[in-house]
């Protein structure tokens, strides 16, 4: 950490800081310069706790050279972490593909897509049960009754299956049916529900926030990976931003980044991330060349009578070409999708 | 509701919409251009399910005329709504104060906080038990004795108190010990945390999302207020964008259109919404000039030892001086800060 | 267009808006609602100009329906524009790739780098003469004298250059030396540069600005072409948002977009689209993958001590290591990297 | 500045990177920490130039402590720059509202919102003449003829006027006409316009770019400065954001940081600001209590008749209500508004 005083700090409020850094058992290095004095600290193990300096008289900004999160970061764990969900792998060389209906709607509509994305070659199947929606008017999923269709489906078609939880509630059932959990994108900082995850035993997907950076994405996967659970894969599905053309900008240089700084798989969402259909393919492509563990797609056996999310879903014969032109890019770039 | 075809669409593809729109018992009115047809939507009573046509054959887009928003709306209400808390009132022409230290520490930190807001007039104390904090190493709160802190020190000082809840139990834990709940930017899209606090019985404070358009604010309050609890502020925080001179970026414009657009009070937190101290004077300053229906302010008794938040916490002599400052603009401009 | 009228609109006011519309030579539609009347308009052939309608009485709120570009809109002209450089081409399915460093330092090294990026693959040679740079003590490039370096440089090694202007002299003298001039993102709504190379005579690489919508993009576009410059190839170069771990955004969503609702080629440019070097490979390869018709690559030899955006520029050997990979990609989305 | 060196930088490139900052003629100070090592530099008089370390081997990032702008810098030059123009003073304690239509249109027009604004009490005149619009097919202003026509009605009515020059020809003209010259937010990084702003002998609006950081901002003032113009006033005109329920998202908590930071004066545009008449007052409002030097506001004698931004454009008497309530805000703050 460096802090950087004003240029009118005395020189007793440069000590002062001093003394403070070495009450923490820290070592200060203070460096005058022509404008301004600044004080670099050294001797800490993880990241020095900012708020204690940041408003210390004299004190203008304090600069974080140590990335705060440690669990979740190569520095701790050099190798790629593979998070396992029954036969599939995500993460190392494997190139992981979930794909499914936005929500459950009923046992046929999630029979015929669990059916219609295993014969194209996913290897999980989703469907969320719990919808978080924007309007209190708009449909908010089937709750338990809609788990246990997609639990159904997915044994049916030899698909592990993964769906959304939205509180404490939502979780204890989902972990009940589901073979790995989700947390939404709206969801990301809420802190309590990423404890439970936590400790809930089965691996979890983790999606990046509207306006979350990736320190705060990694900062919400350290919270589930501090209760003890490592099967953390991470998920960008976009970032709110003035651009009007799609409903979210997908930002795929969060990919390269999150991999060179954590250990953790990454795959990406590109049907929340563009919001139409018709660029679900171009930018799942993207996705695999650019380095993706996996996909997340929304795929709807009859898109056009879907209670949500209809206008991003893909036709299954939409499915089953993405599939062949993502497979084809993997195998350029040394990925295996099986 | 209007929706444009695709300039390739063909006469049937017209038609399949004109006759969905039908069979939800509204009027189509189809309007042929030289580019492209439009279809307009009549009849309905509220806004009409844009995933129905979304994903029809040969439709480009929807546009959306009627707001999604209806018991919160203006139109659905005409007149301010005056909300409660004990005999503090936010909307109408009072300019309510709500502050204190961004987290309870101790006793006689608290009770200290809540003597200095109480003498230099603010009207509520604020004070986190339960913290939402980006890093699980951060100091997260001091939970239930924190709101017994609270509830004693706004007691002692004759002021009603408010404090945030972050999930079910926490909630249950604050309308306990509190006269108001907030909700917190994180968790504005929690919905089942909004749920909850419709049915709590306590008014609530309800704080923008970092990167909530205000129509999703709205609509978040229409959660809470579908549930039955009418008492709700809104609460303009900052949001995120790319300039980097403060921590978020507080948006006043959002004042006047909520109040243009919503009978519900809002109020300005300058101290998040700037992240900086020397910054909260003259924001506060410029959103009580705006039309605000209050502020909710840090302040601690000592910000260099604070546990979060200090370097936007005022000094108790800053508050003072604050409160001077807006109450001469407030009188100016037609309000009462009592 | 379609009017939306305030839920007080007067009757009068209805009629007195249907009349502007009539007295336009068009028809106006209106649509009485339960809340509020809208008023669709036929007849018109482009876009008619909202301003004659927001500010009358009544009048909430304009909604374009028709795009605001015409003559770079695949609605004008359907088939792909292929812009021809010497014997480069852009658009079809060619996949045409630019590279050299970011500035033009001396004779020496930008020989080196046409060499390196010549024998690399590349088909056209980059190097600024005239560089806009935030602060006026960097560096700003070597002006004219740079121009004939970078000729001379891409003659001798069979390359033909493209070169950015920043005004009415640069624009001069950037179409006497050099094959293709660039209009950068911060000119890109510089309308009186962006006029003047509609007249040049020389095809342009068009950037999008920082904060540019798409159809801002495109109206740019519309400019050039609007002077009668057929060639314009536009550039997808990152966006700015508040993810911190990029110097810019690159949406590559933008690039189907674009494909979709204009006839031009694009290209992006991941070296400015990200900032950092190690990120420049993949994201070039995702480019490919979402179907962009090139790529602008910033190649250096010897990036350790370039005059200016060292830490984005390759390692010639890097760039062998991408065109081999971006290759590859087009070969199997079925585009042609000679 | 700080440069932090990878966790896996070897002691030979540290040692490197010591040698290139003694090369320099500054002094490192290499501070070895538990995960990596950080080196501090001192002995610069300005900003040290990252770019010639940011490439070094072993260099992850470089962090700026010293602050680019040197000549804006409130450390340069303590005291509050004063810009006069006419009798008109920006800056200290006088507040300075400029006033004028959008463009200017016809010398009836013109002369009426003059005399509009002068009757009222605007200290300025604006009008533009040279208007950058998004579409080439806008109404782009009068030119010459609309310089002349506003430089008429300004001293018909004791009024000095500032005007929008886009180019080099515009900016030669509006010398001659004008008292003031403005730079619009779309030129803020128009580099060779700003060094010819410096040398035009007339004092300088200019405004912040739609998507620029207050660094930015203040570098471009840096570049009319370094040329020997003194005399800039700056701008906030709104940023572009995600938020939709206005135009820009007008950032007010940069006149705070600006003036800390600078010794320019600064103005607000609510107009641009807001992009929506109804909310031009409250903003104005908002910005005199926050401590802006003035404002420049759109004023149109026939809002309903404008050939641009009629909708963002005030009616005289809303105008005259706007001086009112700013006039008692400045009072109460301690500022003139004459």
């Amino acid at each position: 950490m460096l802090i950087v005083m004003d240029t009118h700090a005395t020189p007793k409020q440069v000590e002062s800081v001093c003394e403070e850094i070495r009450m923490l058992g820290l070592t200060p290095h203070p460096m005058p310069g022509a404008q301004r004095t600044a004080i670099g600290i050294t001797g800490n193990k993880g990241a020095v706790d900012a708020a204690r300096f940041e408003q210390l008289p004299g004190v203008m900004r304090i600069i974080q050279v140590t990335a705060p999160y440690k669990l979740v970061s190569r520095e701790f764990h050099e190798a790629d972490s593979l998070v396992h969900v029954g036969n599939v792998t995500f993460g190392g060389n494997q190139f992981a593909v979930v794909a499914g209906p936005c929500a459950v709607e009923s046992a046929e509509q999630i029979d015929r897509a669990a059916a219609a994305v295993k014969s194209a070659g996913a290897h999980m199947l989703r469907g969320g049960a719990f919808k978080p929606r924007t309007s209190p008017y708009s449909f908010q999923g089937l709750g338990e009754p809609g788990l246990k269709l997609l639990a159904e489906a997915g044994q049916r078609n030899g698909l592990p299956v993964v769906t959304e939880a939205i509180d404490a509630e939502s979780l204890e059932l989902v972990v009940r049916y589901a073979d790995m959990v989700q947390i939404g994108a709206r969801n990301m900082q809420n802190f309590s529900l990423l404890r439970r995850a936590g400790r809930c035993g089965k691996p979890v997907i983790l999606k990046r926030g509207m306006a979350a950076t990736l320190e705060e994405l990694l900062m919400a996967a350290e919270y589930i990976v501090n209760e003890g659970n490592h099967d953390v894969v991470l998920c960008e599905r976009g970032v709110r931003t003035f651009a009007d053309h799609t409903r979210n900008t997908l930002d795929l240089s969060a990919i390269p980044f999150v991999q060179r700084t954590s250990h953790l798989p990454i795959i990406a969402d590109p049907s929340h991330g563009t919001g139409r259909r018709e660029k679900v393919t171009p930018l799942s492509c993207a996705a695999a060349a650019v380095g993706a563990d996996g996909l997340i797609i929304e795929v709807h056996p009859d898109p056009d009578h879907a209670l949500s999310d209809g206008q991003q879903s893909l036709y299954p014969d939409q499915f089953v070409d993405l599939i062949a032109r993502v497979r084809a890019i993997t195998t350029v770039i040394g990925r295996h999708l099986n």
